[in-house]
């Protein structure tokens, strides 16, 4: 069999690209930075979501739907906002397109100008915001906790499938509130969905914290990060949760009067999380031979190949894989029977080793004979034979195994990673050695930030919420600290 | 209790609009001719793409997501495609806002111009042939039975909320097979999966026919649609599934080789229903009171309601609603129990009648002291006082029951409104008193159609797929006909 991929230690950003490729997760399309998400990889986002957007409804949050497009002017009004964003962005000037003269084409029609231009959005906090000033008057129409899933657009001058496309799939939650201090708990509410979406459907650990101010969004008063950990060292921010005090319902007058009768601005938070994630999933837990998938976002947890030589034992066997494939449904899990004829098993066990099926299992005409089938998990590529009486309550719980399994990998490679550095020396050495996680005291300046940013490519990936509060000095300056922050290479 | 809508006989497409915005489903933004789909409305579109998803995937397709911006070049490709679409649509030409000389704002930044202008999709044919080619060699890669759940821009002068907007949800299904008979099927199935969603969740009855040449989807060799009628004799085309021959496949150069080793080009469908149907769902049931939801997708099924004076009466009966409201939970029931104290009972009832909730229960202390509800229907408007001991199983089984009567309710009214005509005067009294639609005798001609539509307004919406093959005249020129088509006035 043909080495499929390009192996991580010789060029880890091949193997990404390779693997989602020829995965079938996604490819680039003929529209600059924009990807197209083929059907395997489209079926994983579409488990993510379901599980977010029941997570998100769970805390009391609706889904609503607002325009592509954004008046250029609405971008103007926040200033820091503007400053962050909507300079690399699509821009809408015309509304029709007319035969060319040669008659061979079309073209811009230079009479159907729009007035003022319009942007696609690249996160809609302007529009949004415009409209909550009508729906918003009194305490009772608060909090007003909304979400969208729609697609965004940036114009990124250097794409890479997933974590960094010009257009991505994305939920963008919008909400407003009477008070700072629930604002303040909604977006670490936020952060803790997040969260546990990442460690328990994802089975990828992540830090959680605070950005620093150079790092937050724009418009934003504090942003939150999940923040995980690669396989190649580097950190990827992974979802973001900002509280914007009340910066935007200043800009766009909203406020409500109190239940004690006085007008006040509203405060607000705005969260999110991307098609990023699939490309933080692919990262955290595939090796050389292919994709490994938590089993809770696999599309096919099992597998089952028939291995045969004459027609009539393929009949058999099938019969028997069709009496499992049942049985693994009735309990709730996703089973193909890739009875196809026209390839091999062997191929058949590379690909679906590509495609990070959980479970695979074969079925031969000993196997028949003996009631077995062998077993291989895709996670730690080991097989075993087994009996078929009782095999599926058997999977039942291995994918449950698996699942916590691949977070645990994940984590020990986290805690591998992961070190303390207390001379500047020290960090330059674990990041050019080893990368990871370096927990490194900073004297809280932008420039100091900067410096460390020019010099050595890490940033502080987040203040950790729940971080030891150890006093220190700062590793560049040797000024005072409060406590070590987190830094990183990253994506 | 202030009239809240307009009524349907003063005015019907005032009544529409008023019943969108009131009822919390939508209503128009800062962008022209773009809305947001509020929370409520947003509920109802994902109970129906739910529905639709669950039952393309039973029929043997995935979801996959294409790029939002599709080349200029791409549109001019397919002659008949670019004379149907690609004139009223919105252009990017440029990636990139600058701060503005003055200060003040941004503005396009003329140096970012793109070399060739991207359209946002008006539909995806074209961007997905193109991507198909890489897909399809072989006859294994067939078929390749694709979904796309995704926002749409056609840039309309006239909008209304749901029927008509610049931007608008939908699902776009695009096919491909190795024989023209395989795609026809295709088309054909999808139909009958839009009418069965129509009928069985929506409670829509629909017509199912072919369209007339000049009413075709611009670039398909054959377009089938269902058709609704509205409640004020218009007709609403619902949903179509177009074959579309080799003419994409052509333009695009997508060829196979067959199981016999031949190069042949692939044969073609496209599908599609959007947030139009939102539009159609309000029409068909709803009356002057607000909107009449069937319940399947109703985001509330059952809303309890508690009636007291005192405090202590509000506590005993809350807790009463909530055991209901569990057992109904507990079978498959959404239920909110509405113990808001800054609202009155008769303002609550007005707004479940408003947003159609199909069942309201009250409960006030006689109902308490005598262990009963109060429920009534918002169908039929009918109320009765029924023991509370067992209600879950008699709402669970009335829900099913106002499922039907809506649904027969609104066929009633189709056969009310359907009539021959066997010559023109006839056919234009029917159409001028009163409306629905009209079958009647057409000679197959384009002229024909033409001067009928100029004349009356009405269209051909279909010929009937199970029509009855009675020949006769055509009611405008007198030349042969071999069946009846079905005319309307339309949306």
């Amino acid at each position: 069999m043909a080495k499929v991929l390009t192996s991580r230690r010789e060029n880890y950003a091949q193997w990404y690209n390779d693997l989602v490729i020829k995965a079938g997760l996604a490819e680039n399309s003929a529209v600059r930075g924009c990807m197209v998400i083929k059907p395997y990889g489209y079926a994983i986002w579409e488990k993510m979501q379901r599980a977010l957007d029941d997570m998100f409804k769970e805390t009391g949050h609706q889904n609503a739907y607002f325009p592509l497009f954004i008046p250029k002017s609405f971008f103007s009004r926040e200033a820091a906002h503007v400053e962050g964003f909507a300079k690399e962005c699509a821009v809408v000037t015309h509304y029709r397109l007319k035969n060319s003269a040669d008659g061979k084409g079309v073209e811009v029609d230079p009479e159907a100008r729009l007035e003022e231009e319009y942007i696609v959005r690249p996160t809609s906090e302007t529009i949004i915001w415009d409209t909550y000033k009508n729906w918003i008057q009194s305490y009772r129409d608060l909090p007003l906790k909304i979400n969208q899933w729609a697609n965004v657009v940036r114009w990124e001058m250097r794409t890479r499938l997933f974590l960094r496309t010009t257009e991505f799939l994305w939920q963008e939650g919008h909400t407003a509130h009477a008070t700072k201090e629930e604002a303040i708990e909604e977006a670490e509410t936020i952060l803790r969905v997040y969260a546990d979406f990442a460690q328990n459907w994802m089975a990828m650990p992540v830090l959680q914290g605070y950005k620093t101010p150079s790092e937050r969004f724009a418009g934003a008063v504090e942003t939150l990060t999940i923040e995980a950990l690669m396989q190649d060292g580097k950190a990827l921010q992974s979802g973001t949760s900002h509280f914007l005090g009340q910066n935007f319902a200043k800009v766009f007058d909203v406020k409500f009067a109190s239940k004690e009768g006085v007008e006040e601005y509203v405060w607000a938070t705005s969260w999110g999380v991307s098609t990023r994630l699939m490309g933080a999933l692919v990262m955290s837990h595939s090796d050389d031979h292919g994709l490994v998938l938590p089993p809770k976002l696999a599309p096919i947890q099992v597998v089952i190949v028939p291995i045969y030589k004459k027609e009539e034992e393929l009949t058999q066997i099938v019969e028997m894989a069709d009496k499992i494939a049942s049985r693994l449904k009735h309990l709730g899990i996703s089973v193909k029977v890739d009875d196809d004829d026209n390839r091999k098993p062997g191929w058949k066990f590379a690909q679906y080793e590509l495609q990070g099926v959980p479970v695979r299992l074969a079925i031969g005409p000993r196997d028949l004979e003996n009631q077995t089938v062998e077993l291989a998990r895709r996670d730690t590529l080991t097989k075993e034979v087994l009996p078929a009486a009782g095999i599926e309550e058997h999977i039942k719980k291995l994918l449950d195994e698996i699942q916590t399994s691949i977070f645990q990998r994940a984590l020990s490679f986290r805690r591998e990673n992961t070190h303390k550095a207390d001379s500047y020396e020290e960090f330059r050495n674990i990041l050019n050695e080893k990368g990871g996680f370096i927990l490194a005291h900073w004297d809280g300046t932008d420039e100091t930030e900067l410096k460390i940013k020019e010099e050595t490519k890490a940033t502080i990936r987040c203040i950790l919420l729940d971080g030891d509060d150890e006093a220190g000095k700062c590793m560049v300056t040797g000024k005072p600290s409060e406590r070590r922050v987190v830094f990183a290479r990253a994506y």
